[in-house]
């Protein structure tokens, strides 16, 4: 195991990454003891929401390099640098950032454009059969760049968000948060975490572990 | 144990809470099973920092409340709204958060002007004689705050700012990342966490649950 590229989509889970998803996914490679380099793109956020009133912010910009930036403590690159022949694998936190950011699964569904840069780069590493990670509401991603490969995935037991997976050619599978579904053929490993807005913190880190142990393993 | 209380200073350890410590105290307490509520103060930022280039932009204000609610996934208060009566430690993550928006440390070292109420709930869990678990930089905020019961604590090994928290009463005890030290006559425990800038994120995580369980021992 050479290096894990880790894509995050800004820092706050209601308009970019998941904060507790992103360190955990950080912390359980750090454990296994694998190296990583986070990546973002460099663009504006679709919006700013005040974390506290759950509330759009009008009038505000921020840009998900800068704001992932602040999760990566300053070490992180545009995800224009990634070169995917430096990695052997690669691993999508969740968030709404995801969804809005990166995609927009969150107004859309599976009618959602995406973001090409990041398209380019999910189905290179899927070309390249080197193993994806995607947690909470990254699967959706997963869905709209390589649905056509028919992979079976989770979003723990939203059944409207996996009926909007199973239009783009997943399967849906019922995962807990502290379990991940591992597609063995694909290469695609998913954890439900946040999903579950009332799930307990160290469930998630369970979950993320398995997901990072997964993704180690097909690598 | 009934409840532990969590200050936050904001979100990016450049001029808010040092999200991962943030984090990884989160899941210290909640793998022990130890219930907890977030609370930040109802403030603007000193400032805001690009945290990609490591500058101040200028312009921007943000508030410490609503940004700490993007690690506390909107479960969080307003820390006049914290009566210690409800809880039995504190617990405050570190990040320039601490040094810039609830003191002047980071500016003016021992001569630091420290927050009101954040101070009179310090001195109050002091008081009561409630632990007080403070990670990296906070151990400034404890020193300014109840310096002349000479707590023993660490700040890591940075001379500097030790020789700082030594003008205020404090003994500086060297600490390793992975370690905690616990000052058991004053109940107040410390850990350096990112103090060391190049520390290992599996490191930060041993040394901040040493510092959650040393808090609920003597709790």
């Amino acid at each position: 195991m050479n290096n894990i590229a880790v894509i995050l989509s800004g820092c706050g889970y209601l308009d970019g990454a998941e904060i507790r998803e992103s360190v955990l996914a950080l912390l359980a490679l750090d454990t296994a003891g694998v190296p990583y380099k986070i990546f973002a793109p460099n663009k504006q956020q679709h919006h700013v929401v005040d974390h506290l009133k759950g509330e759009e912010v009008t009038g505000e910009s921020r840009n998900v390099l800068l704001e992932s930036a602040r999760i990566a403590r300053g070490d992180i690159q545009d995800i224009a640098e990634l070169d995917i022949k430096d990695f052997d694998a690669l691993v999508m936190p969740g968030g709404f950032g995801v969804a809005k950011n990166m995609c927009s699964f969150a107004f859309d569904g599976s009618a959602a454009s995406v973001d090409d840069s990041l398209l380019d780069i999910v189905k290179a590493f899927k070309a390249a059969a080197k193993p994806i990670g995607a947690i909470c509401i990254a699967p959706a991603f997963i869905a709209l760049a390589v649905g056509e490969h028919n992979p079976t995935l989770t979003i723990g037991d939203d059944q409207e968000t996996a009926a909007e997976l199973e239009k783009l050619g997943a399967k849906h599978q019922h995962c807990a948060t502290t379990d991940c579904v591992i597609d063995e053929a694909n290469k695609i490993v998913t954890t439900p975490a946040y999903m579950d807005d009332s799930a307990k913190l160290s469930d998630v880190y369970i979950g993320i572990s398995k997901l990072i142990q997964g993704v180690i393993r097909l690598a």
